[in-house]
């Protein structure tokens, strides 16, 4: 068997470690709890440790930032488990976990797009964070439409069902950006 | 002082634990170096392990994904550094690192939003994944145009010139989608 030299870290096991770089600030963090319905749409803040403060040169030229953060208060998923219907809705198809947004995942990363407001130093104001008050940032860079933006992308029926029931239900909330 | 109950886990430290939960496949990784220009849009697979394959059931109605991955031949950044041009080229300003898509960061965190092709039990076939062979996956899910859509993004001056540059470099392998 020859050893394979473009895996050279595979063998060490599965597992990677990652650090805070920040936190995210909501002005409503006091309201919020696993019940309440977080408006992604307030703006919140996104502080980032002094350490890497001088890494934000320039990105107050983007509009809109992609942001990685971890979810620290999510469980973490340990099994792929049974096939749900999206948010238990009784007219929707069972799917697995990887095709909905629950945050019980096999590792809980969250991913918001925001649209960047202003910078102030280390603190970076934004709106359309999905994101609890407090929550660890682990990385950010602004949004690059080449790689991001799919403007000719397809979702399932059962999606575009269940956004048209958030439109009712909660209002244009839901797709401010 | 009150205690925050809505930061329970702040006090633990600033390190989170994170798992491979596949691998991304290449048809050309043996050609792959890291001075090679790896196409992103060739046909590459996400193997995803047993353990997590259920949970893929109805991510083939998607057109696009969302992949998490880590850089595990990245060099994890130490410090914020001094501000860099793009791609050393001399007639762009110079920024910091989070204005760019250097994998050289504090966290080595990888995000690209490939083309499904098709799914053939626990392997996803894609194009447009912007990773080595080998690659551990941290995450993946649906793209969904709510969420990672932003058609009125803007971006610097300096990156629209470096993507005219690289159109007139490489040809129009760089915004295939």
């Amino acid at each position: 068997m020859v050893a394979d030299k473009r895996r050279p870290r595979q063998v060490r096991g599965p597992w990677y470690r990652v650090q805070a770089i920040g936190t995210i600030r909501r002005p409503d963090g006091e309201l919020t709890t696993p019940e309440a319905f977080v408006d992604p749409w307030a703006e919140s803040v996104l502080e980032i440790v002094p350490r890497w403060a001088a890494g934000l040169a320039g990105i107050e030229e983007f509009s809109h930032l992609v942001v990685i953060f971890y979810l620290d208060r999510a469980a973490r998923r340990r099994a792929a488990g049974a096939l749900r219907q999206p948010e238990s809705r009784a007219d929707l198809p069972a799917v697995g976990f990887f095709a909905t947004r629950t945050p019980r995942r096999p590792n809980p990363i969250g991913l918001s797009c925001p649209r960047l407001l202003r910078r102030e130093g280390n603190r970076l104001f934004v709106t359309g964070i999905d994101a609890w008050d407090g929550t660890p940032i682990l990385d950010l860079k602004g949004y690059f439409p080449r790689d991001e933006d799919r403007p000719d992308a397809t979702v399932p029926a059962w999606l575009q069902s269940l956004w048209a029931a958030h439109d009712t239900e909660r209002g244009p909330v839901g797709h401010h950006r």
